[in-house]
């Protein structure tokens, strides 16, 4: 099954908006199983978009197309798609009377342009949108079938998962079902993971060769395992992942920090909910990259009592108690100062945990503090300003999550140590 | 003059990695006046190469090629590209040698298979790598003049500066110079920036129309100005921008806070060490945010005191000294405890200036206080959480920003503000 992504408008083509639409619908079409071979883009052209339909009609089994399916003058997918085949247009009554509906919910009269939204090619099998105003639509032309959703994101990502993706695994396979998990990791090197998990990337693990497939992705300071799994039902894929999820759990442990969407902090946010602990920050290097982190999660208020960003010395000792001697003898960036910010943080904010960040260029020392013990150790990160902060963040958020879960708090194999 | 960007990559196919080499090269092209035309992206696959080379040698005039330059079996652009033209590969000894002085200079031996990277299509102009070990070219076939980069953002991006730009220049016009430039805004919608730049934006104001283009792109929470003028030479093309850009100014005031990549945070940062101020932070409902903005700039520590995350109520009467008395009468998110935050970080840290941010789902209030004054506003942001963020934090820097300059700290027209 061969598969291509069409994007559609202007704005993409002159690089006003990054296109992330096409990463995210290859990303989707592989959970399938299913490469994309192709991706093209072009402007809101008749003679252009034609071309582009019609060769993908040639080349192509699945095309996705995104775009062009707004209310205005400019948005000229559905026409152009349907003379590029010879189809006519016709009125869809449902849809225009969602479109009416939808108008009439927002308390606004529909603009009589817009009912062009409720035409399609005929032959088409109408996708509605159950978050916009326009629908989309599937349709046969050449060898290949069109799927075709507006470009507003949020739109094409609901229509892609509930609509077009079963319509897609439904017409590969008979009966066939792929479904794949993302499992998050930190403080592991891309290689290591790929060693440590050989046998199970390789299929070797679960039913059989070429069963499961075990993707990799870095996504700085974290790496990513996907699972891929196909069985004869969603029940039967899912039992397989459930397999190698947990054999690649039991392999890593505690590198495995969360699954899905679960960013860190909101793994943190719920350990910390769960065991009834609270929380406060104090950094230096980080300058509230960590606090900033864990309140985007909503409710973090439950638990994030709150944080200071202690830049000057004088700050780390009248809002830390931070002693004057500590910093004149071993200097702000130090294994004594470190520990000193997360027991003066853990003390003034009256947390049941806290965590501190002390660094300059490279060196950094990261602390943990909790009732009777405070962990410190050095690191020494070659890395940009931006990619530093980065990753004692995460070094510092995973501690907590390391300790709530009784784990000992390691340095990443990433780093370099340096004692 | 019609222009194609292809890129090249299993990576990008997949969906692994956004493509954002192809928004920043439709981008650069614009600065040209040159809009793009297509964008087609393939795997590393011979046959689907050919064809999209060959197409575009058809369709187009300028052809970006990125990606597929690396030294493994799957970098086969070069080999592909000449073999469409039916050019032949030969060894550029200038590229070699640099080659052999870039391993030793890290210290390692060439791995044999690494000197492919010094092969190019007769009849190409190598374009030297200065940032990495893949070299560029740029190759004539068909119509169109291919100007083939690697696919790292870093090296890209170097590389289309210094030696793409100006030889797509160079052929676009006889001697006919494009020169663009950015004014970041902030405080204004797109539409009202819209209203008051129409003549300019027509063209209207400088010499004559059709001489200088005003672009807008939204990039939120600011709104980005792009004028760009032609002229026989860069100073005659500066000059008109420098008119233009005058003009912009004068109309729009200190909505205009910076140019090019100079950040709000930039521009603070910049502002406070002029001046000699130094700045803390009291946030709330910005969660650290201000303040990783404002040490995300290298030598922040020069201005930048530290701040307090006070997300517990605790935390806003024991570190920044809030009476427990107002947050009882008035709650947390109200004037007279914004009030006694920004006060009290200024009083803690010893600073000149403070900003403070309270605020709930929707409803903020953002404070500022100096030597003497402390201004404080309640403003009702209608945004998801993230963004309502984004916003809170812009106006704290944007308040600090116009306090320096003694302009009025106003409420930015993108709001909607309840009394």
């Amino acid at each position: 099954m061969k598969a291509e992504i069409l994007t559609i408008g202007d704005e993409v083509m002159r690089g006003e908006i990054v296109d992330s639409n096409k990463s995210f619908l290859a990303d989707r079409l592989l959970t399938l199983d299913v490469e994309t071979r192709f991706h093209a883009s072009v402007r809101d052209e008749p003679d252009d978009m034609r071309d582009a339909f019609r060769r993908a009609a040639e080349r192509s089994d699945v095309v996705l197309v995104s775009g062009g399916l707004g209310p205005t003058r400019d948005d000229l997918t559905t026409e152009i798609l349907a003379a590029s085949f010879g189809r006519k247009l016709s009125l869809h009554e449902p849809s225009r009377e969602a479109l009416v509906r939808f108008y009439e919910a927002v308390g606004r009269e529909m603009p009589p342009n817009n009912v062009k939204q409720a035409y399609f090619p005929e032959g088409a099998e109408v996708l509605p949108n159950p978050v916009g105003t326009a629908p989309g639509f599937a349709l046969e032309a050449g060898r290949a079938v069109f799927y075709v959703l507006p470009g507003v994101p949020r739109e094409l990502v609901k229509m892609m998962d509930e609509q077009v993706l079963p319509r897609i695994a439904a017409r590969r396979g008979a009966g066939e079902v792929v479904r794949a998990r993302l499992l998050r990791t930190f403080g592991t090197g891309e290689s290591a993971l790929d060693d440590a998990l050989q046998d199970i990337a390789r299929g070797g693990y679960a039913a059989g060769p070429s069963d499961v497939i075990l993707g990799f992705r870095t996504a700085f300071p974290d790496n990513y395992l996907r699972p891929l799994a196909r069985g004869a039902s969603a029940a039967e894929a899912d039992a397989k992942l459930d397999r190698v999820c947990a054999a690649i759990r039991e392999r890593l442990g505690a590198v495995v920090y969360g699954e899905g969407d679960d960013t860190l902090e909101v793994v943190v946010g719920r350990l910390l909910r769960e065991r009834g602990k609270t929380l406060a920050a104090a950094e230096s290097c980080t300058g509230g990259l960590v606090a900033q982190k864990i309140t985007a999660v909503a409710g973090a208020s439950d638990y994030f009592l709150g944080g200071v960003v202690a830049y000057a010395n004088a700050a780390k000792e009248s809002l830390l108690g931070v002693p004057r001697e500590l910093l004149a003898e071993h200097g702000a960036v130090s294994e004594p100062v470190a520990r000193a910010m997360a027991e003066g943080a853990r003390a003034r904010f009256r947390a049941d945990l806290a965590l501190a960040t002390t660094g300059i260029s490279g060196l950094v020392f990261v602390a943990f503090a909790e009732a009777g013990r405070t962990h410190v150790d050095r690191f020494v990160f070659p890395l940009d300003r931006e990619r530093h902060r980065m990753l004692t963040a995460q070094v510092a958020l995973d501690w907590v999550r390391r300790a709530l879960l009784g784990e000992p708090l390691v340095a990443p194999q990433l780093m370099r140590r340096k004692a």
